[in-house]
């Protein structure tokens, strides 16, 4: 039989919960269609912290990279908040992105028939929404240099990021979102600052270079604060959007909140070869950690991307997929429940 | 009688129609209540680049700084969307912030008891909405340097900006904030990006050393991806919101659509000492300018709270709100109509 290694990073709070589900579900799945699955657990994030003094070890990124796909519950809590910047576990957490160069991030939000009442949006808002957001993930201000503390000519003490873009960068990023609204909807919003940033006029030119090896694909542009006001007033006008880290960041949150079942949203990060990087969008929650109260659908979801775009299992997502709607469907959970384990 | 000076930038779109009202009710409220306004009109935005080639002419800020307060239209319109940086209507907008050194931009977003149902939030959630956002507004990334375009060690372009925060300018914004805070719920939350980026390190390190000038404000701090949801999920859990350039930008926006009233939403930009920026918090709208549909309401209520902010003219201010909200009340417009207009 076919056989993939499969990293798992449990990370803190409620993470070791819903991937320890996630990998139950991977594990049959495999057994159904006829593969292997071995898996490795290595530390990351908070866990690795208190282990081993550091957010991600050497160890944890060498396994993941000589690995399949790599599957990640999440990381962060109270206890670290306060760390200096190389001691956060979320330095961990950017590290292994930049590591393993997976540029591109993966984050459907989509209000699913059966949960469209958990929106605080209106019904008639709500449903039918289904957005990919294509968000820039190892560059920008996350990662621009320099950056750091430092002092100002007047002696005072400055903190400072610097906000920072490549063509290459753009056009890799550009030409992943591109090939995303072809298999969708066909339309793409690139999403950025054009009018203030200078990041963002090389941002919407290249996007729009590259637009051109995409003519069957609709491409607009719109500014961050529009994008942030639209997707609460009308987002059923968005299929696909592409945007830079932290506008992706705030953007894609935004959006998962707007289906109302953020405990249902999974994610994939994937570069231009290499082991990709599968995690729930939502945080390691360590209020409700180990009362087993975590909901696990979306680490599942998230199991499923891993077959999809990480290993090219198409069927055996399908079965992760479908799986997880009919049990949907059979509990036919109310927001209220979906909203307090998410 | 008492007299001031009021500069009136009327600006792009729609934004000559709307000051035109808000003129008018200013004058109305002065006679009323026994002060003379002077109005003077100065070119700015792109019709000061159609006249004169500048988005911001010397005149303009020199008589907006000699002035007692400033009300501003909209600037910018697809015309100017592909000029060159120096040569946009928004280089005019921010080189006036600058140059007034309205360093706090106050951006309520209530949702008004009549206007409820335009807001596309269920009405339980949307309902006694009541926040006020305080914006730094002449730092941060839009005015950072370096800044520019380049080229990287591998021969390729690059675009960069620099989110630069320094003590003093996170120090006197957290104080306008926790100032205005006391006055209304008592409650302040600061939104940064502080498990990631060190200029907000120092904000978040900053903000809760001022806070213990304010005992009896209650601060807390929230990631701004985590913000952009819970303006989605429970816009009520905010009072008073502080944050820097950017994240006010996007945040602000946000909250603004999640009262459905973006029409209605008025702005204040103020310093240290000198003349307040008053406008309203919507674009230009080029698509409907000209054409006797815009929504001057936005513009009006700015006209109050420079009324009220600008020259201390509280009882003023209170006429010309009440008015507001009589004629509201009155018209009880429906959300449709509303949103259209806005
Ligand atoms: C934890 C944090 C560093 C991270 C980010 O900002 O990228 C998270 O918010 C996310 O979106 O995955
Ligand atoms: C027009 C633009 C430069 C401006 C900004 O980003 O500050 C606008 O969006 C605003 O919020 O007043």
């Amino acid at each position: 039989a076919r056989g993939y290694n499969i990293t798992l990073l449990p990370g803190d709070g409620i993470g070791p919960e819903v991937v320890a589900v996630a990998k139950d579900a991977l594990s049959v799945a495999g057994s159904k269609e006829g593969f292997e699955l071995r898996f490795q657990e290595m530390l990351m994030g908070g866990a690795a912290l208190d282990a081993v003094g550091v957010p991600l070890p050497d160890e944890t990124l060498a396994a993941a990279r000589k690995s399949d796909a790599i599957l990640l519950g999440a990381i962060g809590g109270y206890k670290w908040d306060n760390n200096e910047k190389h001691l956060k576990p979320e330095t961990g957490l950017l590290s292994i992105r930049a590591g393993l160069g997976v540029f591109a991030n993966l984050r459907p939000a989509t209000v699913l028939p059966q949960l469209v009442d958990a929106s605080t949006l209106k019904k008639e808002v709500a449903e039918g929404v289904d957005i990919m957001v294509v968000r820039e993930l190892t560059g920008g201000i996350y990662f621009g240099k320099p950056r750091g503390f430092g002092t100002n000519d007047k002696g005072e003490e400055i903190g400072f990021n610097t906000e920072l873009y490549a063509v290459s960068e753009i056009d890799r990023i550009a030409r992943v979102a591109f090939e995303v609204a072809r298999k969708r909807g066909g339309k793409l919003c690139s999403v950025d600052k054009a009018n203030v940033l200078e990041a963002s006029m090389l941002w919407r030119k290249r996007v729009s270079a590259i637009a051109s090896e995409y003519p069957d694909v609709e491409l607009s542009h719109m500014y961050v604060d529009n994008a942030a006001m639209q997707l609460v007033r009308n987002p059923k006008q968005f299929d696909t959007i592409v945007t830079n880290n932290i506008f992706g960041d705030i953007l894609s949150d935004e959006a998962s909140m707007i289906t109302g079942s953020i405990g249902m949203l999974p994610s994939a990060s994937v570069g231009e070869s290499g082991p990709g990087l599968f995690e729930p969008i939502h945080g390691s929650a360590p209020d409700i950690a180990g009362q087993d109260k975590a909901n696990p659908l979306a680490t599942i979801l998230s199991a499923a991307m891993l077959l999809k775009y990480g290993l090219g299992l198409e069927s055996a997502a399908k079965r992760i997929e479908l799986g997880t709607y009919i049990l949907l469907a059979r509990h036919w959970l109310d927001a209220s429940e979906w909203e307090r384990k998410s």
